[in-house]
């Protein structure tokens, strides 16, 4: 890998072969102020990363390299993402920070996204062996939580079906309109199931297929309720069922507000991400299509006189996984928000 | 085309080059007990079945007729289905009646499926002009109209996705569990579009896509409300989101029941539908792919506690319109409701 | 399962539960002639049919048995379908015969295409084991060993990719126009690969895909020239190259055939094709989407001048295995060739 | 727009709402030496781009001006991009090259591929009425042209399926391996067909399709054959099959070379491409996947013995047309070839 210019932060990313460690090397090899010292992968070490991964051919250069390489690498690096299947994040954080105090990382795991030991061995089937870490976490949902990620240390960055549900509920949870039993739906490409072939994924059975799964019981349900218990106290239950469609990349997630009209929605909206750089609103349902790829969300509302419909779309990889860990890394690192995260996405 | 057999219905189909009177020619030719007289296509008329739709090489011969032809055809066939654009059947349906007393005759379009000219109007953009046919239709939703449907003369046959929604509606209705605020979303195929090209349908543009359209807003509400007042007293509201999705056939439909949990739907579905050869109800989600070239349906029921989750699937070229047209036929003719009707489609 | 009428075929399947076992079941329960008297399945022993395969729900009923009571059964049947992975057909097939010297079977492996098992061992990968019963098999590509398959009680199902080549070579071998270097090209759907997940098939990875392997090196090779080998003596060599295509079922084949021209080319398939009822032949290219879920095939012809293309298209699990098996099971057991193979798929 | 900096080259692009036109909008907003100065649109003059667009919300900013507009604006900008529809550039081009002698300009179109009128009119379908400009462009296909792409002032932007073609022949000509009838294979996905929706491009149609068109008589061949006989004296007949697939960006070429190992082929490209930064060769098949939303083209060799096969991926937007226009503005204007270009797709 190439050294780093005089001001670029050294990044070292743990799990660089999955599908959300690829999309976090393809944003962070584009990203300007940013040098990739390393990246493991556990099958993987020795082979080239470009060979692995042939897109990237001629934007990351080197080899995978072993998870203990990764441990003895973390001390020449800045920052530290790590993108490993849920249950080991817990293992191998508190040794790294340990050993090296000023680290920053970012972790894309389920592992430290809320203070809750026990719904988390509910939600995730294991217990959790380094609760003491739970509170030293920041959860990184970016446009809420900006204040607290500047200058953070350590980020659990949200899961991808959060994410998609918190563009629309947090600021519905601000505004004091959430009430009730709220019923959501978010229906996800392919690609959130990892890169390990199984038969909900196999293509003859998904090529044209759509089905749900975990009815009001998605691991997600945890993270999400925790935060929103953070800005609002009212009462309220989540009605969330995942689908899953027969596409590779993006999220699409709809939720029913009667009750409250789109013109309220749109206030709450505009209000909520009105000067906000990568999330846009409409009117209307926006277009899954025009997240892919991109690190850019969108919020659309309709409905019918007092009863309302809020839409969004994300790009599960994206904002759903590695473009939200950047826009937190350049948070925490003190770098512009936005940075190595304005490419577009293709028309088709 | 072929001489009928002695026992054999006759049966002329208007509009039959689009996807719904193709996959009614479909349905048809395998039919034992039918054979097709003639079959009418505004802009095809004189080309070869076969040559504009090559699916059916071997299976129907002859050439489209036109409309003309087939107003005059009526006379000879004892079945007639109507497959054309929503407010043509209102023009053509009393001609042909009043032509030809005897004739049994199916409806594919939305212009007689509820006795609501008011209704009408403002869902289909524009006036109803012969409002004093719409009480002379039954309702063809087949499982809950069967009485209604045998020996009936004119059927109104239910929409796409007012099939979809009714599968899951109409038995929580009959068990007085559908009240307040029902969410409930149906996500769609390309077919449902019908067979003209457009943006929203053009392939570049959808093969990756999700969008909604019409929240809260679809025609089919208007019948599916129509049609449930006739079972329950109950006040309810329909909250029903219309989305596409990136496949061809089909209808995936989600509806919540907060308060109503998986237990007691499992029951309620049990009960309507236990007897029925043509719907199977699962515990879980079924699979859309399992309906997709066939007359089945499924149900399935799920949730937490005393929350639940009902979902159906059709094929909207099926279920939601050919095979239940047959269906339809089948009992308006004294035939075994499910000849014809009985092949499988792929398992992929 | 039913008990079969008394003219019906009692029909076993060895190995029900892959794709082309499923596919059919599909066939033979839409089979007025058959009665499905078993069905094998390794893994799937003691689990019922509908269960496993969903789209075969109301159309075949039963259990799953395990290959040794398949063993047993074929006494009480008069054909065997066996549906096993390559190499496993040679250890089952001399023991079923063995036993039941009446039995006719239909083999949809690769085992005993060829009587050449130096050939088999190179591309099979393991040395064939029963090579006195190689001459014993016909090889069932039907429109052109019709006579050889009227009365057959041993019959090899050809391969996939082998079908769609010879549809289009056949005719060009028997006009003598197969001579040097011959191109051809076969773009094949995910469900050529099985029911067994990996990572090619994986739908994230193949869900907007095109791949080749193996170029000049497939298996069906070995048949194809083979059984060409019967129809000319002029000297030719198959340049053939297989790819991997983003949908589900079907290849679509390309024949390069410079020095050949349109005109001739639609004479050689016209005197070949003219008078099957489950092959056609028109001018220019095909729509794979045409036989999608059919047991027909289509030859398209274009060029320019002198020199001219050939097209196939056929469902592979179609012509491809399930609906060929069918066809020549039809003409073993004297029943009409097409029975049970006429419905049409769906025109989208 | 925003004011392009000291050093930005100030670019103008004529047809910007087409696919290919969104494609350059999409390389040109992430170029860092370029800024876009206006971009017309015929039909959607007026309108925000990115509310046209709304992939490039965040990245290119103003409204689409009309193609008049756009000519008075051509004089304060420092390149052009013309991606109008074939047979407009030859009205256009000359009128804005004689108003602003300095303009550099790249035409996407076919219409200045050939100093061939004869050609053009046979292949485009209409006479060509500025054959007098033809001589001064120079072909842009990058790799081989590069000399005569420094310091040009008009290019023509090479075809997509002839960029696909070249990548595999351009060598082999210079290497004096192409001869006698070469039969190679293309096969293109949706976008190739642009943004106007049509029957083939309907998504109920193309889901799950593969067909031919214009068999042996692809206007592309034109563009080849012309610039092959630059390259090579030899005699050699190109047999070229287009092909359409079910998905949206990429073609995929395939070439046989019976005669020509692959040991010899991968000795021709390594030599042709090894110094390349945007060119891969790789032993095998390419998946078409590497190269959708990227710059970068990949070349596979493989093959039995004396005989080969040569693969090459593009996506046909990106080195088909836009990111090949952009490689060559570099070229033109002294910037590094790669810049602006180097950005990796995703994995999935």
């Amino acid at each position: 890998m190439k050294n780093p210019a005089q001001d670029q932060l050294r990044v070292g990313v743990f799990g660089g072969s999955g599908y959300i460690g690829a999309e976090l090397l393809r944003y962070l090899s584009a990203h300007p102020s940013v040098s990739i010292s390393w990246v493991t992968a556990h099958s993987r070490a020795g082979r080239g990363i470009a060979d692995v991964l042939p897109n990237l051919r001629g934007a990351v250069s080197g080899n995978f390299i072993s998870q203990a390489e990764g441990e003895d690498g973390s001390s020449g690096v800045d920052v530290v993402f790590t993108a490993l299947p849920h249950n080991e994040s817990q293992d191998l954080v508190p040794k790294l920070v340990e050993a090296n105090p000023e680290l920053r990382l970012v972790d894309m795991a389920g592992d430290f996204r809320t203070n809750d030991p026990a719904g988390y061995e509910k939600y995730y089937g294991c217990e959790h062996t380094a609760t003491d870490w739970l509170p030293r976490f920041v959860y990184g949902f970016t446009e809420l939580q900006r204040d607290k990620l500047r200058g953070a240390r350590l980020v659990a960055n949200p899961g991808c079906f959060a994410t998609g549900m918190l563009l629309a509920l947090a600021p519905l949870a601000a505004a004091g309109r959430l009430q009730g039993d709220v019923c959501l739906l978010g229906l996800t490409g392919s690609s959130g199931s990892g890169n390990k072939p199984k038969q909900t994924t196999h293509h003859p059975e998904r090529f044209s297929n759509v089905r749900s799964y975990k009815p009001l019981a998605h691991q997600h349900l945890l993270e999400v309720e925790s935060f929103l218990g953070t800005i609002s106290g009212e009462d309220f239950s989540l009605q969330f069922v995942p689908q899953s469609g027969p596409f590779v990349r993006g999220i699409f997630t709809t939720v029913f507000t009667p009750g409250v009209g789109a013109g309220e929605l749109a206030k709450i909206y505009a209000e909520a991400y009105g000067a906000e750089s990568l999330v846009e609103v409409i009117e209307g349902s926006p277009d899954l299509r025009w997240v892919q790829g991109s690190a850019r969300s969108w919020v659309g509302v309709g409905g019918e006189g007092d009863n309302g419909v809020v839409f969004t779309v994300i790009d599960n990889l994206g904002k759903g996984a590695a473009s939200q860990g950047v826009q937190n890394m350049n948070l925490m690192c003190g770098l512009d928000e936005t940075e190595g995260l304005r490419a577009a996405g293709g028309f088709v």
